[in-house]
């Protein structure tokens, strides 16, 4: 059933939902960010301020950068939730019931509640909430608890901010709805701090990650007039400033920091004949078209591949691809 | 005469000076920013709506960068702006009678209305509207024209966002009131589009800024176990990178996003005994301590001075300050 939060039968059996169980397990997804934790955690904490029995994972745990998150606490390892029957699935912030990982494909569960904002989501779930236009599956879930007049703990609503500053990229390079701005302001009334969780989302990094970006920017180039730029991260860069792989997410954003710059990708080895390539544009250069020639997809300025040829071979492809496209 | 925006009298005081004029010069500060630029533009817009005469100017002129906002044609040189008596002057986020400049220091006129949000402004105006609470400049001077119902066309309502997303850091990094997000939002409900704006406001750059970044980067230190990090800007990193000074603005950003950091600072070489200190800091160190020991000042996170000895004996002096206070 798809659920439309402007329906108010839709929306009471969302509510009948949340009585009429008492045990919930709310999962995310692999490589989590800040929406699928800030909304994870955020509503773990409404349903047991409800007196809900609650326990969330994500496949990785809690990552160091977002152990400030209030209430983190409520994230179990996957081996100590182990659902019964009449515990009720939820996942946040997954667009298809890949999303949440191995671990849940173990248990052979569906899921019975199913908040996101992805375009392309399945509607996999028994109850289906989800708003494309949301800036965040964070923004989702802050609605319907509005909707249903729940309350929202403070440490909720610094959860679910999270989850709409670090969707929006803060508020930047994507289009969102005015209501996103709404909800922001009254995360902050009811007690999230937009100072303290932005310093902690953006200026909460390891030594190593700058070591790191000095790395990426020193060896980017730019080609075609500087239409596009590229680099291409190597383990030698990790190694040298003691980084890991999950510390070079969101640094293709300083090449289109300059305005030259249409498209700007990278090129990681994965192993001998495996390469990643992560691509992402300004303006309006659909980089899926050139993810698409490589078996990959995603979004029109965010996309990526996997491509089966050497590095060297890799990179004059992709190069030669974009170019094509670009005149 | 202190405007109180809650103030229903204070407010149809500003309405009537609006009501009973016809000619307006508006000029902002010096070494522009996105708020001194927005209100100065936006208030222009919406006084010309309104059919009356209006020029503004801040003694730049139009940098490059600000190009894009909608109405900039408003601004003029200060050459061609000639206020009669009977022309109003208006000054936007100016702190103090120096801002706007030596230009209009040489009228030897008086202000007669100051809309700002700086907490040290010093009320030099007949009729002063200062909001030390609210976000930007354009924070206040939207507000203002909400309480007078006056209409904001769209090219306005552009302009005041430009100011409130630009003085925030993106909503980032310093407190300000939930009523931020809703006049954004309202701003938005206008005509402002927040996804453009903020593509031209912080992906506008041209390819010598991306340059000179990287050599900042590079140039970069780290010391007392990374609690401090600081650069020097040197002649040669501008010639190397073909930059100039006003884009070297804002680098010590990137320091902070290190979490050990604690205070960030640059020194520049103005002349050989001449050098100019810029610091900043995360967390609750106050860089004011610091500036104020070389005669400069600021705010508790960001604040300068000039220190007169050379270059090797001023960054010996700073550092061993800032320990002084970090033990």
């Amino acid at each position: 059933m798809n659920i439309n939060l402007d329906n108010n039968a839709d929306v009471s059996a969302i509510g009948t939902f949340f009585k009429e169980n008492h045990s919930f397990v709310i999962l995310s997804h692999c490589r989590p960010d800040g929406d699928a934790y800030g909304s994870a955690i955020g509503l773990g904490l409404v349903l047991k301020n409800l007196g809900k029995k609650v326990d969330a994972y994500i496949e990785e745990g809690l990552l160091e950068h977002f152990a400030f998150l209030p209430g983190a606490s409520i994230l179990k390892a996957p081996t100590e939730v182990a659902p019964d029957p009449q515990t009720k699935i939820i996942t946040v912030d997954c667009s298809n019931i890949k999303r949440p990982g191995l671990f849940f494909e173990s248990w052979n569960r569906p899921v019975d509640l199913n908040f996101d904002h992805h375009i392309d989501n399945t509607r996999f779930a028994t109850l289906n909430v989800v708003e494309p236009q949301a800036s965040s599956s964070c923004e989702v879930i802050f609605r319907c608890i509005e909707k249903l007049s729940l309350p929202c703990p403070k440490e909720a609503a610094a959860n679910f901010y999270v989850g709409l500053l670090t969707d929006t990229n803060a508020f930047c390079f994507r289009s969102f709805p005015p209501e996103t701005f709404e909800l922001a302001a009254k995360l902050i009334r009811l007690g999230a701090d937009p100072e303290f969780l932005s310093v902690c989302a953006f200026r909460n990094y390891p030594l190593s990650r700058f070591l790191l970006l000095r790395e990426v920017l020193n060896q980017t180039h730019f080609v075609e007039e500087a239409k596009i730029a590229y680099y291409i991260l190597t383990t030698d860069m990790y190694l040298k400033t003691g980084s890991n792989r999950g510390e070079a997410e969101n640094f293709l954003y300083y090449l289109l920091m300059v305005k030259s710059v249409v498209v700007a990708f990278m090129l990681e080895e994965l192993s001998p004949n495996l390469i990643r390539l992560s691509l992402r544009s300004s303006k309006d250069f659909d980089v899926r078209r050139i993810a698409s020639k490589f078996g990959g997809g995603g979004h029109i300025r965010a996309a990526g591949a996997r491509i089966k040829l050497d590095l060297e071979q890799a990179k004059k492809t992709v190069l030669s691809e974009i170019k094509a496209l670009l005149d």
